[in-house]
Order: structure tokens, then sequence, then C-alpha cells
């Protein structure tokens, strides 16, 4: 594969199945265990990407569905590419945007060679299959790209379980198949498709001064996504199946936190991480909540991406390390203390709670950025506290005790 | 007056009716002439004071009605004052909220003695007399705080002009009074009517340990306001019933921008401004837009507050050197240049007008923030250039040449 070289994962350190390391992509490193800030539509949401920097995000994650509706795979790679765009100089991944396709999406149809359905946005039609898929990705031109996978829900039966895992297993081979043919041949041809590229007189033209080296894909990582269920021998058939079938920078394991309970994500983690090389990182995906990180890091996992810290935020709710706040609540009305003592994000260093409480009360925007800030800060806090609990060689007691405060005293304030 | 020596007004260039010179309040001081950025509940709408201050803004305005009504002006001096509250620690001022209260509120019934009204949060019962308002705006704290007066139409008829004028005059005698009696007597004391203090067991109580020092009313200054709709007999007499009924440390021009034409507004202007003594700062309250704070410095205005930035930015329409743009047009999609070539703002330096149309496309917040900075920094951008033209001896043709461009270009663009 040509982009191996410009990939590469060291485990520096490691507590039984915990381990921290760096992860090395072609725009830089992210230290592991690492929480992936989600800018779904190419953008954090309430947030700028100085904000998310300062707070300590190294890697981001966008999503290929959006992307591809709105404004287009193909304007975003005229416009650069989607680091270009959004301004972001770091490691990025775009998920494939299957789950979008399963959850968001209106009259999908699915069958072997992909899914057609219609977007959420306008009812028109599209068709998504892992060539298709694979073209956008690299359009886009994120640092890890995702294989598009069939999504089952949390409950699914073993029959259902078992015929998307094997289905996303065919489908990663036509992934890897299109995603190599693309490295080997070249992109698309940028002007040939590019039907928006409709530019006012005074305007300079989009279209490539090199049109061949423009073709040139980015150097890319593909990573498979481990799926099966909740059905421990669905996953360790996923897992023998992706290794059977590459050699990957990288592995996914999908299909958690969609419904099914605490014990049974933790048994699938147990189940999967030692299958897993350890030679590879492993990215637990849409999870999670701040106990669900550390849980995740116990049980060998590197990375993590989810939208609760800043969905969570928008509505109020606040992670701290006593377990979560609701700012609007009334005993918040005269509390001049920070949300979070000794936290260094903007909301409590500048602020009171006092404050916070107000801005939601009075629906004013900046309390939504305060504690999607907070929020976002607090993961990636908790992360590089894990990091350095690692390499201290002290991650069992930290971790122990991190998990106690947190949810001992959630239950003291009910 | 126990406040005067706390504020100071001096002109130190004028060309025409322009001038510039420097306003000083207890917090600091604002170079004129100057835009204030609107904090209506005590932050600017989508942004953060840090933002403002790094944009230029120097002196910002806040309401007392919305204060009032939440979390209440005795909660926000039991917080330590609204400087402390919404930390921000430069020149403040506060509208008395007159204008909300013939706008927002419900159920309104306006007698000699003042205002009866119904909250438009929760429908309960209010009265707004000229004494009230001078206790809510002795308790928020602001530097600057303005009278009460009565409001009408922008073109109501002489008579309901006459009226009002009059009877704005009589309330501003009233707010006087009560403002010096507070300034001599103190405030209410804070324990007795503050029933919301209700803390938690763990806080510390927000009653003052020393009552009656806290009582003591910071140095603040009162400005009237000039009323009398588009009538010149009656602005005259507005003017000159201020002037014979105290000492002022700056006049605000009431009543415009609700409705007349650009035309009666300038002529409105030209009327006040030469019969306001120059040694005192005027404030034209609620202008506004580009142009018309232009204008507004060629016939005299010393300050300005308009929430126009803001409301502005968050639909999507941004101010330009030519003209207002519209971020959503189908023109910007692949236009890759900045909003505004040379521009400082967050959204200009680090983001193309491609990657902005897709944030309001797309519906994210983040495009809100950086057009509502970016009209803001256009704003105080403008009076910084108008100071420098002043300093510079060369405003009039400055200011020709930048009201020929910004309309122009406008029209052009048709």
């Amino acid at each position: 594969m040509p982009t191996s070289a410009d990939f590469s994962f060291q485990v520096t350190h490691a507590q039984g199945a915990a381990r921290s390391g760096e992860f090395v992509t072609p725009h830089g490193a992210v230290e592991t265990p690492a929480f992936m800030p989600v800018a779904t539509q190419g953008t954090i949401k309430g947030l700028s990407m100085d904000e998310v920097a300062a707070a300590g995000g190294r890697m981001v994650l966008s999503n290929a569905y959006h992307l591809y509706l709105r404004p287009g795979d193909m304007m975003v790679r005229a416009l650069g590419g989607l680091h270009a765009f959004a301004r972001w100089d770091g490691p990025m991944l775009t998920d494939s945007g299957g789950f979008q396709v399963f959850s968001l999406a209106k009259l999908r149809t699915v069958g072997e060679d992909g899914v057609v359905f219609r977007s959420h946005l306008d009812g028109s039609l599209h068709e998504y299959t892992p060539e298709a898929v694979m073209r956008i990705e690299r359009n886009i031109g994120a640092d890890v790209v995702m294989q598009l996978d069939e999504l089952i829900a949390g409950q699914a039966d073993r029959a259902a379980a078992r015929s998307a895992m094997e289905r996303s297993l065919r489908w990663l081979e036509r992934c890897r198949a299109e995603f190599d043919r693309i490295a080997r041949d070249g992109r698309e041809p940028l002007g040939l498709t590019m039907t928006d590229a409709v530019l006012p007189d005074d305007l300079p033209s989009l279209l490539p001064a090199e049109p061949e080296r423009e073709r040139v894909a980015p150097p890319q990582a593909l990573f498979p996504i481990v799926q099966g269920g909740t059905h421990p021998e669905l996953r360790r058939a996923s897992v023998a199946g992706i290794l059977a079938s590459g050699d990957w920078r990288g592995i996914a394991i999908g299909g958690l936190s969609v419904g099914e309970s605490k014990p049974d994500m933790y048994a699938m983690l147990e189940l999967c991480a030692p299958i897993i090389p350890a030679t590879l990182p492993r990215y637990l995906m849409g999870v999670g909540f701040p106990d669900d990180l550390v849980e995740g890091v116990r049980r060998g996992v590197d990375l993590f991406d989810c939208v609760a810290p800043t969905r969570m935020g928008r509505d109020g709710t606040a992670f701290t390390p006593d377990g979560k706040v609701q700012i609007r609540k009334g005993s918040h009305r005269t509390d001049k203390r920070p949300l979070v003592e000794g936290c260094g994000c903007p909301g409590c260093t500048r602020y009171d709670r006092a404050y916070l409480r107000h801005l939601f009360v009075s629906e004013e925007m900046l309390g939504l950025r305060l504690l999607a800030l907070h929020n976002l800060t607090f993961l990636l806090d908790t992360m590089r506290d894990a990091r350095a609990a690692l390499r201290a060689g002290a991650f069992d007691t930290w971790s122990s005790e991190w998990l106690a405060r947190y949810r001992g005293a959630a239950i003291a304030a009910r």
C-alpha cells in the first residue's frame, strides 16, 4: 500500500489492557488514548477550530455523508480538501456516513451492491456503494477514512447481525480495492463532474493548473470496522475476517453504544481488543461519555469520538469530576463558584455558575458555546490524565478513583 | 452631584460638526466617536466579552428591563454588580428599558406616574416609574444610566409627540431626584428585598459582610434623552428643558431610527447637535448601520449603539466597505476570497467566503458567531478610522469617500 509509510503507531506504555502511545498521520501525531472532537459538517458545533486546538484537540472527525450532500465532496476537493476548507492542519478522520445513511436518510433500500436512499435535506436520490464511498472520502481528503458498513440495531438478533457483519466484510474488500485503485490511478478528473463550478466572472477558476497532478490522491489510511452486534462469535469472526483481508493501519470497533447495555458493550470490548493486533490503534466509534472513555481505555481502546460533549453542552448539561451537572438548576442561581474548580476552559476560568445559568435561562448563545467547550475540554483533559497515569504506571489506581468519584458523586447528587 | 468628578469629556479634534475626543468613566476611557456593542441581557449575542474587547470594543451597553426581569437587578447587585457578573471591566451603560417596555411588554398602561406592564416572559405585573427605574439602574451598577422616557411611534403627530416629550422632561426631573437621593442615602438594603437569596447549605451567603457599605451606590452618571419625534420645535424645546433642569455629563438623542425617513433623522441631528453644549458627549440611541454611523459623526454624534451588527450577522448579512453582502448567495459557493480583504476579524483572517457560506447553508452556529463578530469589528473599525481622519484633519474627504464607496457599490451590486 502506498500510504503505509505515512502512518505509524507506537505503544510506549501499557498497564493491563490499557496502553498509551502515539498515532502518526500525514498531518501530524496524536497521543493516545485520545478523544476526537466531531466536526460533522466540517465544523465542531458552536466552536471554532482554534478553540478546539487550544483545548487540546489534536485529531478531529468529520462525516462523509454530510459533506457529500453539502457542499459536495467534489466541491470540498476543488476548494483544497477538507483540511484547507475547514482550516484544520492536524490529523483528521472521516466516517463513511454509513451510520447517517441508516439513521437520517429516507426511503433507503439496502442490497448487496450498496444503499439507495433519499437525502434528508432535499429528498434527492443517491446511491452509496463501497466504491462510491471511497471516491467520496478520497475527494474529501481526511487522513483516515472509514469503510462503508451495514448497520443494524443494537439488539438485533443473531441472523440479522451475522448477515450485516458478513456483508460489511464483503464491502470492506470492495472498499479496499477501490481505495487502492485510486491510489494507483488517481482520483476522477475534477472538472468533468464538478457541475457546480459556475464561477462569477471576477473570480479565478477553481479548476487546477495541473489537472493530472491534482488527481493524485493524498496519502490516506483505510480503517475497517468490526461488527457483530453483541454476539461474541460474530465479533470474533468479524475480527478474523478483517485480519485475513489485508494489512491495516488501525481497526475500528463499530455497532456499540447503539442501544445495548453497558455490560454488553464492555464485554464486546474485552473480547475484541485482545484479538486485534497490539500494534494497531483501536478506535471505538461513537463513544462517548466521560465514564465510557475511561472504561474503554481500561479495555485497550486508543481512539474515541462522540457528539455527546457538544450536544450535552448545548442542552445545558456539563461534565464534572463529580458527574453531570444541569446548569439550569435553580441552585446555581446564586452560585459564584466556577463550574469545575481547576478546569482551564474559558467557561470555568472566566465565569461563575450563576452567570452560566443566566445565559442558559436567557437562551443566550454564549452559554451553549461555553458548555460545549467545557465538555470537550473535560474529555480531552480526562484522556490527557489517563495518558499521564499510564506513563506513570498508575493507571489502575487513577481509573478506579476517577470512576468512583464520577459515579459516586453522581449517585449522591440524586 | 457626587458623581461628577468620575466622569469627563474632552474634545481633542473637530472638523465641521464632527469631533473626536475622550469620554472618561469610572471604568476607564473610551475614545469617541465610538460604537457601543449591545449586551442586552449582560452578554453580546453569540460572542464572548473577550472577543468584543479584542475587536476593539471599549464601552458596552446593557438593558435594565431585561436584567430587572431576569436574573433581577437585586440579584445582579448581590452577585457583585453587572461589571463583575458579566466580566466586563470597561465602561458600561444601561438603557432604562423604556423602549423594551413599549415594544416587548404586554398590556401596558401609561400614566403620569409611569408604566404598568406585564412581563413578556411570564405575564407577571410590574410598574416602571422614574423612581423605580433609577433604583434598578443603581442596583445594576453601570457607569452611565439612562432616564426613563415615554416613547412614541416615529411618525407620531405633533400632539402625541409634544405630550410624550413633555412627560419625558417631567420624568427626567423625577429620575434626577431619585438618582441624587440614592447617591446621598444609599441603595435599599440588599437583604430585605432579595427574596431569591435562598442558598444551598454548602454555599457562602451572598449577603454582604458590611451591609451599610454595600448600600453605597457606585459613581454613575445619569443621561437625559432628547425627544420630540421629527418636529423641530419639539426637539428644541426638549433640549432647552433638559439644559434648564440640571448639569449633565452627557445627553442622548432618542426616538430616531424608529420608522422615520433618513432625511428626517439627519435633519433632527443637524438641529439637536448644535444646541447641545459642545462640552458634553452626544449619544444617538439605537443607531445603527455603517452609513448611519458615518452620517451621525458628520453631524456631531459621539456615541452610538445598535443590535444591527449582531442581528444582521446572525441572519447571514455582512457589512463590507462596498455595502452589505448576503453570505448565503450562491455566488459565494466557490469564492476562496476572504469576506473583506484586510479585515482583522477571525472570519476574514481564518476563513474564505465559500466556507462561511457553507456554515450558513448548513445552519452551523460558527457561521453566526463569525459574521456577528465581523460586523461588530466593521463598525468598530469604521469608528477607529473616523477618529484617525478627524485627528488628521481629513474627515470630510474620508467620510465622503467612505459613503460613496459603501453606497455606490451597494447600488452597483443590485
